[in-house]
């Protein structure tokens, strides 16, 4: 049986990404975000749900780029405390997250160091839907951890070890075993 | 070190939806889609990247309505045919994956009866991005399973188990451990 919850926003999972950007000045800023996906393949486009109130927000529109960084579980209290605090009241928030970044090769945007995964993004279209705005970015570089890539450069899940977040508990958890293949183990089903 | 890779679109992890549309002849028909996520709050919105290719695609356009459907691990074999078969070549895709669909109850969209949660969304934006569009759809109801709610109508996260794709090695995931409660563990930092 199916009860009826009314309107909510269940995507399961969710990742648990930091959203990298300079403000007017030049002072870096972390956004933590659940809400972010990829849109588009041909150009690689990615898309992030961030609030007007929020620092990010004004960097982003003012910048037009943006970085998203994929950080590891052992950054959660990190992710955590950057979502909670913005920018707009706590400047310093990405010193006493203890999160260093550096300038991206081809945006306008920091990467964040700790995070394994960082894509640089140059924003190309903003959707007002309300409380937020969908920003897209056309993906223009990526760079990833050695540390994470095996020998032949391949990324490593568990090296790799993503956050989820799971929106129902409000909880981050790790990846857990391989039930299967994509692109495969479907190809068994037929008529 | 950090390595560049070019242009890839690593969201890291990704849901594997199931978007759930009815073709003008009022056919079920329903797709796999890692590339989704709420992109507002007021209103709750989602969004989800479908290639002008798809059945889904048609459908989208024409009845102005989806669902987006959690399935749990146990169907990934059908949530992989999905994402390889689309329904502009095989109109009996459901029937192969044997998935059952009932009508949505807001939207002119049919829900996957198997998956635990069913969003029945509304589209209100459409943004063309190149290979995909970007549909954005207003949550309109989500009904979900009684079987993965707790007596409190807490969902649970172990009886829902959802499905994680990781896009770096096309493979399938269950969720693992938790690391921590969102929106407190990171309030323990502090200067």
């Amino acid at each position: 049986m199916k009860k009826k919850l009314g309107a909510k926003p269940l995507i399961l999972p969710m990742p648990a990404l930091l959203v990298g950007t300079y403000s007017d000045d030049g002072t870096p800023n972390a956004m933590t975000a659940a809400w972010a996906a990829v849109c588009c393949h041909r150009p690689f486009c990615v898309g992030v749900a961030v609030r007007q109130s929020r620092k990010t927000f004004a960097n982003v529109e003012f910048k037009k780029a943006f970085t998203l960084n994929v950080p590891n579980t052992s950054l959660a209290r990190a992710v955590d405390y950057l979502g909670i605090v913005s920018g707009a009241q706590e400047p310093g928030k990405l010193e006493i997250a203890k999160l260093e970044t550096v300038a991206a090769s081809k945006v306008d945007a920091p990467i964040i160091t700790q995070c394994p995964v960082n894509m640089e993004c140059q924003l190309i279209q903003t959707l007002p839907l309300g409380s937020h705005s969908w920003f897209v970015g056309q993906v223009a570089e990526v760079q990833v951890s050695e540390e994470v890539m095996d020998s032949d450069g391949v990324i490593d899940t568990k090296s790799l070890d993503p956050l989820i977040y799971i929106t129902t508990d409000s909880k981050y958890y790790t990846v857990g075993e391989s039930v299967g293949q994509a692109f495969s183990m479907g190809k068994t089903l037929s008529r």
